[in-house]
C-alpha cells in the first residue's frame, strides 16, 4: 500500500479556488489523471484540480527532467509505466505546484493561461487506449443474486470462492463517459425450448456499476506478479459501466462466456484516481463468512487482508428523456460500497498474471458488478428489479418495475435513458475525493 | 470473393529461383505478408517469395505514390486498412516486380541486395499487433467431441447451430511462431467434488490447431458489417495454435468462459496469406445435415453458401526433446481440412460486428479447433487421445496414449515438446500455396 504523506493533509488548499469547495470531487488531495484534446486540437495528459485541468505537457518544464518524457506524451501509458517511486515524486510535485503557498505556476500568468484550462474548455478522452480489458465477477452478492435467478438451488458454482472469476472483454468498444451508446441488435432466446431464436433490438438492456483499475508497469510474458508486488503494478481506479444485453447474454453465453452481450460498448470514466490518492481510504479486505475456504497461498498476504480493500462509495442515477424534458433531476437508483468485494484488486491482478499472462501498462481490469446485500445496493437492473433476495431466492424471472419521478417505470433501460455513475471516498480524518462522472445515454437501435 | 486474375496463373514464374521449386510454400502466386526486423535492426513489412522476403519499405519507390505510405509503415495495419481495390493493385504490382519477365527490380543489383534479403537473414515478428483477439468455436465436430466428454447425452448446446459461438481472447499474449511457451501454473480441479483445488503446473497441456483471419478496414462502433460486405473486411488468413491448459480450463471456465487456460500464450504464424491469394481455393460452405436449422437471414448469403469456404489443408506434427536428440524427424499427429467448418469466416465476422462492435484493422479472429469426423483429423490432443467418437460417445475421460517414434507416448504435451503446424491449398488447376510454419516448444513451468 502507498504511504500517507503530506499530499493527503486535509488542511492543504490550492490557489485554484474551485478545488477548495467542500463538494469538489477534485480537491488538491485527489489529483486524478486524464487525457484530453485542447481547444487548439492537440492531445495532452493532465490532472483534474477543481473545475480545471493541469495540462502536464504544457507545464512540463516545471518538472524534473526524468519525468518530462512521460508527462509530455499523448498517452497516459507513459505515466502508468513509471515505477512507483517516480509516480510518487510526480504526485508530490503536482501537489506542490498547485498548493496555495507555491508561486511557481500561480504567479506565471502566461503559463497559467496555457496550462490550466477549464474542464469545459477541453474534450476529455478515453484515458488509456487499453490493449486488453478484463472483467471480473468479484462481488459474491452479485454472483449469488445472478446465480439464484438461473440456478435457485445452486447459485454459486464450486469454483467461486477459490478463483477470482474473470473473462477477457472487448477493448475496441471501450468508450469514454458521455459517448452515446447504441442499443444493440442480436439473437434473442427462442420463446420456447427447442425453438428458433429471433433477431432484433435488445429488450433487456442493463448497466453494471463497476470499478475498474489500470495496470501500471506490468510483467513480461511467462512471469507473474506475486501478491506482495501487486499494488506496485496498479496505477489507479476509475468508474466503469459494463453495459449488458441480458437477452443476448442468456442465449449466447454457454459454453464460452459473454460475448456480444457486452462488446457493443463499455463506458469508462475520463478520470483515474491514483492509488497514491487512495492511500487514506484503504481498509480491510472483505471478511469471509465462517466456513468459507481461505484463498490459496498465492492469493494470501497479511497486508492484503488488513488493507487490501478500498472504502469507495458508488452511486447510480437515471435520467430518462421524459425526465429531462420535464426538467426533473436524475433519480438515484442505487448506491453501493466497494468494501465488500469478495476479492481484492491485488488478488485479481495476481490471479490474472499467475499463469504467466503479461499485464501491460494501461490494461483495464474491472471488478464486475458491485452489489451488496440489500436491494438498494445492487449494481444492475437485473438484480434491482428481481423479486428474489439472497435468503429467499425466487426461481423464474418475476420482476417489479422501479417507479421513476414523472410517472415512468423501468424494468430495463429504454431509449433515451441516461445512466449516471458517481463515486467518492470519504472518512472523518481526510478530505473527501471524488471519481467524477461516468455516464452514457441509450440511442435507439438502428435495425 | 476476390476474382481470379493473372497473378494466379499457374504458369507464372519468378526471377527468384527458390519460389519456382514445386514444394515452395511461397511461389509467386502466393505473396503472403509478414513483418520483420532486418539485420540492421530496422522494422519493416514485406512479402514472402521462395526463401526470400521482399522488403516493401526498401522497395517503396517502385510502387505507386498512393501506396507508399502504407508499405513504408512498420505495421501491417496500414496495409490491412487499405480498401480492397488498393490491396488488389498492390498485389498485382508485387507480382509484376517479382515475375521472371520483369527487369525493374531483377536488374537493379544494388536495390535487390537491400530489398530482397533471405528469410534466414531477418527476424520474423508477430505480423500485426492486434488490438483485439477473438476465438470462435466453428467446428461442429470439435464442439460435439468436447461436449461429449462433459455432457454425453447433450453434447451440443441449443445455441450452437444458430450462433457462431466465440469469446474474447487475450491480445497481449499473442506470440509469433518460434517463441517458446512456458507451461502455465494454475488452479487445478479438486480431486473430489467439494474438495479444495490445488495449485501447480498444468498437467493437461494441449494445442489447438486453428486458422486465424485478420480484419481489414473494419467498421465504426455502432455500425455493422453486413454479410455481403464481410469479405471486403477480411485481409487474410494464418495458422494459429491456441495452446490450452485443460485442467485449468475445466475448473475455471464456468460461468464466464476460458480465461487463464488460454491467456498464457497463443502462437500465430508470421505469414498472412491474403484473400486475394486464396481466390482459387474458395469452395462451398459446409453443407448442413438435413434437419439442421438454417442460419438467420443476417448470416445468409448465396455467395457465402456457394464460395464462402476455404479449401485449406492443415497438418500438425510433434517433435519431442528425445526425438530431436535421436535425430528423428517430427512425427505427424493429425491432418484436417478447413472446408468442413460449420460457420464461414464471413459469418464469424458479420456475427461479431452484428451488435455494433467495432472491428479494427489487424484484429485477429480465430476459427476454434479445426476438427473433422475421424480421429486422425482431430485438431487437439483432448480429442485425439479420447476414446469416444461421435457415434459412440464414451462418458468419462478414458484416454489412449499416442505412440511416438523412439518409444515415447503422449496423452498431453510434455516439456520440450515442439508442436509444428503447417497448412496449404492445392488443387488441379492452380499452383499450390503454403502458409509457412506455426510452431512452439514447451518450456518447463517455473514454479
Amino acid at each position: 500500500m502507498r504511504p500517507i504523506d503530506h499530499t493527503h493533509n486535509p488542511e492543504l488548499t490550492s490557489w485554484i479556488d474551485s478545488a477548495n469547495a467542500p463538494d469538489s470531487d477534485f480537491p488538491i488531495q485527489n489529483l486524478p489523471f486524464c487525457r484530453f484534446q485542447t481547444a487548439a486540437g492537440s492531445i495532452s495528459i493532465g490532472v483534474g484540480i477543481g473545475s480545471l485541468v493541469l495540462d502536464l505537457a504544457a507545464a512540463c518544464n516545471l518538472f524534473a527532467p526524468d519525468l518530462r518524457d512521460a508527462i509530455s506524451s499523448r498517452s497516459l501509458k507513459s505515466v502508468m509505466q513509471l515505477p512507483v517511486a517516480q509516480r510518487i515524486a510526480l504526485r508530490q510535485r503536482i501537489s506542490e505546484l498547485l498548493s496555495a503557498d507555491c508561486g511557481e505556476l500561480q504567479d506565471d500568468t502566461e503559463l497559467r493561461e496555457r496550462a490550466v484550462p477549464g474542464q469545459d474548455q477541453v474534450q476529455l478522452l478515453i484515458p488509456a487506449q487499453s490493449r486488453d480489458y478484463t472483467d471480473f465477477y468479484a462481488s459474491v452478492f452479485h454472483a449469488t443474486n445472478v446465480g439464484s435467478m438461473f440456478r435457485p438451488n445452486n447459485p454459486l458454482l464450486p469454483n467461486y470462492k477459490h478463483v477470482p472469476i474473470g473473462y477477457h472483454g472487448r477493448a475496441s468498444s471501450l468508450v469514454v463517459s458521455g459517448t452515446p451508446v447504441r442499443r444493440p441488435v442480436g439473437q434473442l432466446s427462442p420463446a420456447e425450448e427447442g425453438g428458433a431464436p429471433s433477431r432484433g433490438p435488445c429488450k433487456l438492456l442493463d448497466y453494471e456499476m463497476e470499478v475498474g483499475f489500470y495496470v501500471g508497469p506490468g510483467n513480461e510474458l511467462g512471469t507473474t506478479i506475486p501478491i506482495a508486488a501487486a499494488e506496485d503494478h496498479i496505477f489507479g481506479m476509475a468508474l466503469v459501466n459494463d453495459w449488458s444485453a441480458r437477452d443476448i447474454q442468456k442465449w449466447e453465453y454457454q459454453p464460452l462466456g459473454p460475448f456480444l452481450a457486452k462488446s457493443f460498448a463499455t463506458t469508462v470514466a475520463p478520470w483515474i484516481v491514483t492509488m497514491e490518492a487512495l492511500a487514506p481510504f484503504r481498509c480491510a479486505a472483505f471478511q469471509r463468512p465462517e466456513g468459507d475456504p481461505q484463498p490459496l497461498p498465492y492469493l494470501t498476504l497479511e497486508s492484503n487482508q488488513s488493507q487490501g480493500g478500498v472504502d469507495l462509495q458508488l452511486q447510480v442515477a437515471i435520467s430518462t428523456a421524459a425526465m429531462r424534458e420535464q426538467g426533473l433531476p436524475p433519480h438515484p437508483l442505487s448506491s453501493g460500497s466497494f468494501r465488500d468485494m469478495y476479492w481484492t484488486i491485488s488478488q485479481m491482478l495476481t490471479h490474472h498474471s499467475s499463469n504467466g499472462c503479461n499485464m501491460q501498462p494501461g490494461d483495464l481490469l474491472a471488478s464486475g458488478t458491485v452489489s451488496n446485500r440489500d436491494r438498494g445496493s445492487r449494481g444492475c437492473l437485473l438484480e434491482m428489479t428481481w423479486d428474489g433476495d439472497l435468503d429467499n431466492p425466487v426461481p423464474g424471472t418475476q420482476r417489479t418495475a422501479i417507479q421513476l419521478p414523472g410517472g415512468e417505470e423501468r424494468k430495463f433501460l429504454a431509449d433515451g435513458d441516461r445512466v449516471i455513475m458517481t463515486g467518492f471516498c470519504d472518512n472523518d480524518q481526510y478530505r473527501r475525493i471524488g471519481f467524477g462522472t461516468c455516464q452514457g445515454t441509450i440511442l435507439p437501435a438502428t435495425e
